[in-house]
């Protein structure tokens, strides 16, 4: 009964069978490697982007804040929502990387509108070369709150961007988790959308540790990879990395581990709407966002359930409700779904 | 015949063997895993260091340049040689982690000897606030060129920088192959000879990517931690860089492998001193520069040899001596060397 | 008719005949002119404050943003009203010079209140190293919008910041017109409140270019200084900042400046309300912001007055209001006053 | 007989007198003051360069971290002489300014020579993203030693950089001595002989604090304005810088000043010379370094000579030869320069 985190359970075994594989002879360092060139092909094939420029790093922190310092200069504002990871769960790095670009925080809500993005771009209007100028605009696609921006509504936001000239990124730490919820391909997605840049993201959805950055313009990969260097995000051993990204795109395994995860969600939240909780947001993905009694998180913690209360704590009113966020990777047994159910 | 680094042999299948066995149920993100807890006490232990703060990130680069950050401010510059792994292959990491600093170079020699660590430091008298201010000295053990660093060396270089109150870095990316070689133990080459702080390198040591950061004193233990996180070397499944470095440490795998890369390299060694090759310097531990005619390496190239020539290239005089960089892993067989030495 | 700034005004006469005065012989560079000196101890003896240390640069963004980058972490959040000068009207300086810190809006009011400050602090709660940690508070007096905090509420928001161990900065680009609209003592706007360091502006209130940044606990001055020069913003020739500050500080000139923009600007302020015109806020010192027909600034800026629009264009309806700042300067004549209200 | 510093004299008259003139009535801020469309045309003028784009900072250093950062990236490394004020006079200001850019030290001696720097160009080798990227090549003219490139050898060296595809910045802090001692055109110092950004200096030859920076290529113009403001160096009141910049160049009281120092410093020259003493480089603008024994140093001092000794102090034997570094600026007059030479 462990919901806490799609980063807690273990990795595919196929993405361990990949490094096995991959561990044998020498190999090229520093992405050199002949598994690599296979990524990036994989890759452009899948998004039908056959000029995209292909990296691959360990971190979703490093794919976004490589990603965005390459797009923006240090005395820009970059514009993502305020629960944006970029926002809060980096620790200044994307300040850090860009140099000290800001962050104009478009929208308290799960998803930004075109209408929020638009006031907020006027809000930094033109004082000369006093305020920041504009930046890039980060779009999270599973949204930090568990829900699924739809195509239409991404091809307004990137409208919207373009209309001011700004490059758009993609934070898609949970890439797959939303492309098997929507229905679509990678390609709609993204460049089809106006989406510039992508952190395409494995470590959420059943690998160790890998991410690709995908600059579907190549103009700026250069500069990328000066960037990945000095950042300290460039591997010697790089086949480690290109070993699982590359299981990860083979025999659909990245669909299948985002499908599992996010039916596997979608019956615990139907479990819990059964139970009487409310939903803060819309289960879309492998995410929901759920309230119960604090009596009844306490029963669930003391049988051994794992997740996070969201916004409160245990003390209080045993009746108040308070929202707690559960998540499903890949990996979450069907028996531990009807345990927690049962419980509840 | 695979000299080229050694970056580019396999993991030892301990390692991978360590990361499928980790391979299972939940584990708590970013540094809270059971393995990390073993992998501190482990390092405390070998180290005789109880208080020692240790962290683990997936690179060289990584540890370095968060290590030198944490011990410097952005108005200070370091001293290190000018071949040192900060100074020429990090692409300005250290400026830009340091918000700015500046390496001081101390010498072109592969060893800075204590008298050109002075010599460097008095160049850096006091200009009051316009000139840097005196910041660490980061010393490289196995150093650039092969060579490695009597204790006595490292006494009193350490004994020089903390004349001048400053701290010392060990840059240990070959840590285990200059320990093997010196026959000492890990207390003794770091804080029994004055070095504040460690990066202890598994990397190229047979181990896939991961290397640790060791404060003998905790003091700046939360700083490391900001920037760790906020440089985007934070694994959220942390556990698999903490079993990599589990696995290294037990059965003594990190002694075994850097003691059969140096007695690969002795044997390459003394088989290319019989062929009349000339030494630039003494190799002691698992890496070799040694000068063949121009002829003699495209022979060995021809023959399917992989190395690099390290001050110049093929195009010139056939008679002419060219000095190459020869590097052993723990990998590399007995039937490599001897094909190699055969063909030699 | 020129109301658009308090910096587009004349410098007071008496700071430029301190320049001449100062115009003869040799000086010491870099701060050690003897009129620095004297500058030190006149404003400790100002502001009750004999240990303070005190610095000259010459832009109030270079106060700012050396003292803001003297106090915090990059890892660490500022935190400061949405209209301040500091994240408005810097270009990102702020972030720049702390090597990416973020800023926190607390309000998007003239005035932070306590529960703001606090709600925002709450804010930014402990997420371990995943988000930034709470660093200085910077409260500005005079208000980016005219009104000037009360010394109980600037008690109150020192006493907040200090409930968390925060740092306290003053943006006092217009500390002397706050002052005078209080009629308290600089130490009782400042350190006895519970301010550790100010930006004390000279330049908005006659000087020709100068600021002091204030200390009031010395421990960090040898940081600020290195900090100063590696920003550029030592002088050489520091005599003529000297100069300007000292004869600032002479003959009550700052409050004699002061007291005449305030008095000007009471004036106007009287003669927009006979109007009709809406305040959006209190004038409290020397800048009003007041809302008048469209058709009626037109009529003004026919006749040549200057100010600057706030929140509106001229386009659009004539009868509708359109909120607009008029900041009155130490220079500015009573005739000029006379002759734009004869025109309202 | 002070002879420490060309910025420890006064301004000259002119320059204060400017500044007066200016101080009346309204202008626009942030260099929009009508005295700065003149310093333009007249800067386009005096350089023979129509389309260069001119920006006033306040200090020196300033003028060239602006000047490298917005010429170069953070991963490049810029080329520099050992003593040239970038390196060891700015506290790290060119690696905070360009996030983390390298120095690379050229040359020991006073001028660097096309084979120094065509060296200095193939060290830095190309290591993929490994090592850091070459960039610009900034030259100091006067030199740091008092010595001046003759036009040959600034032709020279810029056409090495270009075939690198290398900029050029001349820091020019004594730019006019230069140009006197040369007696060439402002154009021919600078484009004509292929460089591309000058440090145009004022503070140091009679100004009170002014530096222009001139872009001859004006595409990165807009990206200076954005780092100058970030920097904290646009300032308000700007009439004030431009005042002080149109009088440097009116009536050429640059070239009057200029001269004169050079004049002065060539009696001085001819003096010590006469005297006995040893000249470590020759002295060709405005600064002598010229060594003389011990006791003849002491006996100056004790007379009230001031100046600075460069490479020793006071304590050893009274008949060695100490060297001590001599500057005139434009004010030093023939009295002092008498007086000197009469005790000496």
């Amino acid at each position: 009964m462990h919901f806490a985190s799609d980063n807690s359970g273990p990795a595919n075994p196929e993405i361990l069978a990949a490094l096995s594989a991959a561990n044998t002879g020498y190999a090229m360092g520093y992405g050199a490697d002949e598994e690599m060139a296979k990524v990036t092909s994989r890759i452009r094939e899948i998004f039908e982007a056959p000029q995209a420029a292909v990296y691959l790093v360990a971190t979703g922190t490093a794919a976004n804040v490589l990603a965005l310092s390459t797009l923006s200069q240090p005395w820009q504002t970059l514009f993502c929502t305020r629960q944006a990871h970029i926002n809060v769960d980096e620790c200044n790095g994307p300040e850090f990387y860009t140099g000290g670009a800001k962050l104009t925080l478009v929208s308290d809500a799960d998803k930004m509108t075109p209408a929020d993005l638009r006031q907020a771009l006027e809000g930094e209007e033109n004082r000369g070369v006093h305020g920041p100028q504009r930046g890039p605009v980060s779009i999270t696609q599973v949204t930090e709150f568990g829900t699924v921006y739809t195509l239409d509504e991404l091809r307004a936001l990137c409208d919207v961007s373009k209309s001011y000239g700004l490059p758009v990124h993609l934070d898609g730490a949970r890439f797959t988790n939303a492309l098997v919820s929507l229905g679509c391909t990678p390609a709609e997605m993204t460049w089809k959308a106006g989406v510039d840049v992508v952190s395409f993201g494995g470590t959420k959805n059943g690998c160790m540790g890998v991410e690709a950055v995908i600059f579907f313009d190549p103009a700026k990969a250069q500069e990328f990879e000066y960037r990945r260097k000095r950042g300290a995000h460039l591997f010697s051993k790089h086949r480690y990395l290109s070993a699982q990204m590359l299981a990860y795109l083979t025999d659909d395994l990245w669909l299948r581990n985002a499908s599992a995860a996010n039916a596997k969600a979608a019956r615990l939240a139907a479990g819990l709407r059964d139970a009487g909780a409310h939903f803060s947001h819309d289960p879309q993905a492998n995410m929901i966002f759920a309230a119960l009694p604090r009596a009844t998180h306490q029963r669930l913690f003391d049988a051994g359930a794992v997740y996070h209360l969201w916004d409160g704590t245990l003390d209080g009113a045993a009746e108040e409700a308070v929202t707690a966020r559960f998540v499903c990777d890949w990996s979450v047994g069907d028996d531990q779904i009807d345990a927690f159910l049962a419980l509840l």
